[in-house]
């Protein structure tokens, strides 16, 4: 049988990666900054890298640290903020690693569903008049990572009301955001209400995941406690791989075409991706992604996921299934697509494979 | 006054690291393995470097994880094995970070003084006769940082012996091992012994800090665990940063040349730093290195490095004061000397400004 046609990693595949412009982007990096290029630098991450992106968010360059990718960054803030005990609240489905990080760090988490215009704000309301009295509430507002769905403005106006009024602070995290295939792009929370937030993003989804480089934007106070914890664990961040990407930006045009190249492709394997499921799985809902990475699909209650995902591997087919995505019994009828790597030529045939699988699982 | 003269940070100067041999080596990554380059990869490391240093170091891939810089390794490391009131041993002086690092995860340390020839391992027998049971001991066999010295084959036999005996591991730190400018090089402990040892190496002294690439080898359990670790913070370590190093190594000549000529560097600015040192600080007691980046420079008690050290920049240079590589009350006349990044034409004048600074702090 052909290769295994994979929905499961949230990564590009390399032929939407602009290896050209990484490789121009690499010979400026020595040409215009051979010393910042080799040199230790310090845990801010590579200072002109810094200062675009702290003016591309419209703030000094003291709200902002770059990291070795925003899992490391996230993974300071959790340090910085959770101990056990910790209340923290996290939409349902989330990205599984960020529980994970949650859980290791022994937060008691309150997961509060997503609806198809992102997290439930009457609920999370709720459960604050309830007693809830969270440090933070980690929310990824654009294309969500499983949900596929994004925050209306009008929630993200009252989930920031929310934070002053209970006096909890925003991680918004939002890697997705320039993956868009249509629509506005909503004003992010960081931008509402800045002393309420602390915003992370990514060049792995715009440029390429193994440049591994995040950032933070939060509150000076705030990242230069992260800086001081990125110092004592690696000194510096890659600073050849951040003169890289800092070179890549400042080639606009190129950057731009880059981009738009990658949203064109992600939007095509997305509308194939729903083509496709209502044709072989017609029992799937979804929400039509109108960006990102992800599809996340519900099935009725008489398919096994988690047996079907234990068996996927004998379909030529992978996938995530959606038990990972939460803490509880829920999700269990549930999985996510990831249509980034898969080739729109791949697609129906994966489909189809996956469709073989689950149905294999139905009682 | 002219610009400061820094014996401070162990980096090297920009005009011996081989821009164009990198600059080269980025271009075959993006020739050779453009997916690979620009993918997330896995926590163990770019996979063809994890192969290459396996087959170095004589050992299996199960034995190596690559990181971002050896730093991080260590924290990964000390994570894994520190626990409040563990027993660890250090050398005393020994590098800052790592006594921070071993002290923030509530380490109990032991720190068993350096000698001409490395650790007194005599002290180190009668502690452990008295009781001491650490987790492991900490050595840096090549070039001690701060200490300038090297451990004697004698020792690093002794030292194997008795993790043997007193069960615990020895933490081989070990950056410095081919910046050597006479002599040969002694078996690591790792090769001795490799079932109580784990290796770290680095990059950051051979090719560039900026690339932060270093290594552990170790058991594969251990290395398995420390690969866990990695995965749940930042996934996978910067691939773009591991393949160009990769493609680095496999130019052999060429990094072989540019290797010999980091070493020429050095081993000039070293002993042109021991000659001024003599002319112009006469009262300094000090091991003229044989390698690495430091030496370590000893003064007369009525010296009062830690008051000369708060006043360096009027005085337009920079070293590190020997009281922060110790626990206690020690080191308060001793200072570290990093003649890495100093040029030769350069070193005698920040000497004389050195041996000002000291002299105004005298009694």
């Amino acid at each position: 049988m052909a290769d295994a046609i994979s929905f499961s990693r949230g990564a590009p595949s390399v032929d939407i990666v602009d290896i050209e412009g990484l490789r121009a982007a690499a010979n400026r990096a020595f040409d215009n900054d051979p010393a910042g290029t080799t040199a230790y630098g310090t845990a801010v991450g590579y200072v002109p890298l810094r200062k675009f992106l702290a003016e591309k968010h419209g703030v000094t360059p003291e709200h902002v640290v770059v990291t070795n990718g925003s899992m490391q960054a996230d993974a300071f803030l959790f340090d910085e903020l959770v101990s056990p005990g910790t209340q923290v609240v996290v939409e349902k489905p989330s990205y599984d690693r960020t529980l994970l990080g949650l859980k290791e760090r022994g937060a008691e988490i309150t997961a509060i569903p997503l609806e198809d215009d992102g997290i439930d704000v009457a609920a999370l309301r709720a459960a604050l008049e309830g007693g809830l009295r969270p440090a933070f509430a980690h929310i990824i507002p654009n294309y969500q990572n499983p949900g596929g769905c994004s925050l209306s403005l009008a929630k993200r106006q009252e989930l920031v009301a929310l934070a002053e009024q209970y006096d909890f602070l925003i991680f918004e995290d939002d890697p997705y955001r320039e993956i868009r295939f249509r629509g506005e792009l909503l004003p992010a929370m960081y931008e509402l209400a800045p002393e309420r937030v602390v915003f992370a993003c990514s060049f792995s989804k715009t440029v390429a995941p193994g440049v591994r480089t995040g950032y933070l934007v939060g509150s000076p106070d705030l990242i230069a406690k992260i800086v001081r914890r990125a110092t004592n664990t690696y000194i510096a961040p890659d600073m050849l791989a951040q003169s890289v990407v800092f070179e890549l930006t400042q080639d606009a045009p190129r950057f731009e075409k880059a981009l738009a190249n990658v949203n064109d492709k992600l939007r095509e394997r997305s509308d194939l991706l729903g083509e496709a499921l209502k044709q072989h799985l017609p029992e799937a809902k979804f929400v039509q992604p109108d960006g990102g990475y992800f599809l996340w699909a519900e099935l009725p209650s008489n398919y096994d996921v988690d047996a079907a995902a234990a068996a996927m591997a004998d379909y030529d087919v992978a996938f995530v299934k959606g038990s990972d995505f939460v803490l509880d019994e829920s999700g269990k009828s549930s999985l996510r697509l990831a249509y980034s790597a898969v080739r729109a030529d791949q697609v129906d045939e994966g489909v189809q494979r996956l469709a073989a699988c689950l149905n294999a699982h139905k009682s």
